[in-house]
């Protein structure tokens, strides 16, 4: 299937694949330099490129790309083929942070296949080598993951945009980056320190979704545009709040469920132990409501497997008002989103796109 | 103490003082946007910081500097403090490189304190968290390494190079990074599949020490200054040989040792189990003239402890003649080295940096 033509009119059901083709063919042009390396180094390559291309729902590139368009990119004079090439460096970012969040989080599969550190532990069994399959898988994966962030570079820079709009997406670029592993350090270490509370998950939502997924790629987008601190300034707002009204959703989702959208079975948080705002939430509303269930949830949560043990956690946060207070502050913060958008001089034409990714985010068919 | 002004007549004795101050610069001007995301994040900053300016030789920036001086880059129009401070970007992809190495090799100390995964299982250790601390400290330290490969281009693009400069270092840039991965790639993937042959030995040579120490960073160098192909062609063919050198030099030490030096007491390679490129030429040697000895120093490596053991493998390296031929191969590369520089238009006035850089390193007092 050729690849739609880039162009300020790409109807947005068409971007995802489109940023799947752009990414096959970046990735293509890397194949040689790879290959003069080592046999071994296209082995790792093939893996990267499987996951890279397999899968993901291009949310950062849709964004970035709404971004462009809404703060009058087609008017410029970036060529928007090149445009949309940038774009799609948001995605080896991506890779790598999922590769080395899986190698963190122990995780076996990843979209129904085995995560990439597994699969060169399979490798490793398989061959019958010498020392530990795990210990090569993960080692293999930290490496993988370090090409794709590299490259994510590359992508940015090889895209064709011109020198002056380089220089100005470099700035939130940079930005996103630090954010993101800023995010992903106080995930890790609250996580581990045992400071679960709503504040901290608010903060980890903030850092390592909302500036990520959206308010960053939205203000890359604008950057590239050469967009002035009005239509950047209502960008960042909008994203910060769409952000964290995705990841409030995606943590109901977690709970609740909605095997049709996300293919995740309900309590799969549960099951895992995230401490999500959710979660939070829920623990202190009944620290003084009812302090047992508190107690309950807060020492079941991680460990539990049956279905009827999910169901008592799940009831419990249902009747701490939790759930019922997350919908209210999505619907809050979707609300001062588009208002802040509602303020900005955002091309008319693309000002519809925007609006309709923010619903598709936080009401989630996306 | 001031940081010696940079301009083309630096000594070449305080480039690597230079690069500390120009590291320290860069960290400081990330410190605001880190303490921004959360304390947390700086505790990782601190230990980033403290890893990357306490440490190192500094020589991929010198031989990247040596490089651009000698493609006469002080006579275009490009700002020699902003040529510097680019090539410093070099100790950032080194900074990941290793921390990321420490993990996968589970090294407990670099320059003789903990390495960062260390650090951070220790004190989540002191502070009694739950989980597991030698996965945090692994993960924390992943997330270290990747901050610092992010914040290597972010140091080359703020550096304040020309955006027609930042244009032509963009792919030696990309090939080394590519190189160096790929040569870890081969690295592990040999160390555990057990194919230790010279010719093995030598690829990862060439990718992880060569291309990355010494020929991509001169490529960058010259790329800055704007040479054309007969400088960077003689560049590659010298950097390549010197890089081999090197590395052929460190085997020597690793075996033989050189307190004075590298602070390595002798053995420590036999200790560790490398297959190098020396003990795959002792074993390649041995397995016509002497198998019993070929056997016993391949099934003794890395498991040996004692000074007497040390010993007895030592001497087993050094009647089998790979010592010596090692030693006649760092002279051969060096000559073809500078027979390659000795071709090429390099300024006159900075042939002898070059030169004298090449000596450091395969004679090592660098």
């Amino acid at each position: 299937m050729p690849a739609p033509r880039i162009s300020p009119g790409l109807a947005p059901g068409e971007v995802p694949g489109a940023v799947t083709e752009e990414l096959r063919d970046f990735l293509e042009s890397r194949r040689a330099a790879v290959a003069r390396v080592d046999p071994r180094f296209t082995a790792v390559f093939e893996a990267l490129a499987e996951f890279t291309l397999e899968g993901g729902k291009r949310v950062r590139p849709a964004f970035a790309w709404a971004g462009w368009l809404g703060a009058g990119g087609a008017a410029g004079e970036e060529d928007p083929a090149a445009v949309f090439r940038a774009l799609c460096a948001l995605e080896l970012v991506q890779a790598c942070a999922l590769i080395h969040d899986d190698i963190i989080d122990a995780s076996d599969t990843r979209r129904g296949r085995p995560t990439v550190h597994r699969r060169f532990e399979l490798a490793h069994a398989n061959a019958g080598w010498r020392g530990d399959a795990a210990r090569y898988g993960q080692a293999i994966a930290i490496i993988a993951g370090d090409v794709a962030l590299a490259w994510s570079d590359d992508l940015l820079h090889e895209s064709g945009l011109s020198a002056a709009a380089l220089a100005r997406a470099r700035r939130p670029w940079s930005e996103m980056r630090t954010e993101v592993l800023g995010g992903q350090v106080l995930d890790i270490t609250a996580e581990n320190s045992g400071e679960g509370g709503v504040a901290v998950a608010e903060r980890i939502n903030l850092f390592k979704t909302a500036a990520y997924t959206v308010e960053r790629p939205l203000h890359i987008g604008a950057a590239i545009a050469g967009a002035g601190p009005e239509i950047i300034d209502a960008y960042r707002v909008f994203g910060r709040e769409i952000g964290i009204a995705f990841q409030l959703r995606d943590d109901q989702l977690g709970v609740f469920g909605d095997a049709e959208v996300t293919g995740k079975p309900a309590g799969d948080d549960l099951r895992e132990g995230k401490r999500t705002v959710l979660v939070a939430t829920a623990l202190d509303r009944l620290a003084g409501s009812d302090p047992a269930a508190a107690r309950e949830l807060d020492s079941r949560l991680g460990r539990v497997r049956e279905a009827a043990d999910i169901d008592r956690l799940t009831r419990i946060i249902v009747d701490s008002g939790a759930a019922e207070a997350m919908e209210a502050e999505i619907a809050e913060r979707t609300r001062r989103a588009l208002a802040s958008l509602g303020r900005a001089p955002i091309e008319p034409a693309h000002r519809g796109l925007l609006e309709r990714l923010a619903h598709q985010v936080t009401v989630r068919s996306l």
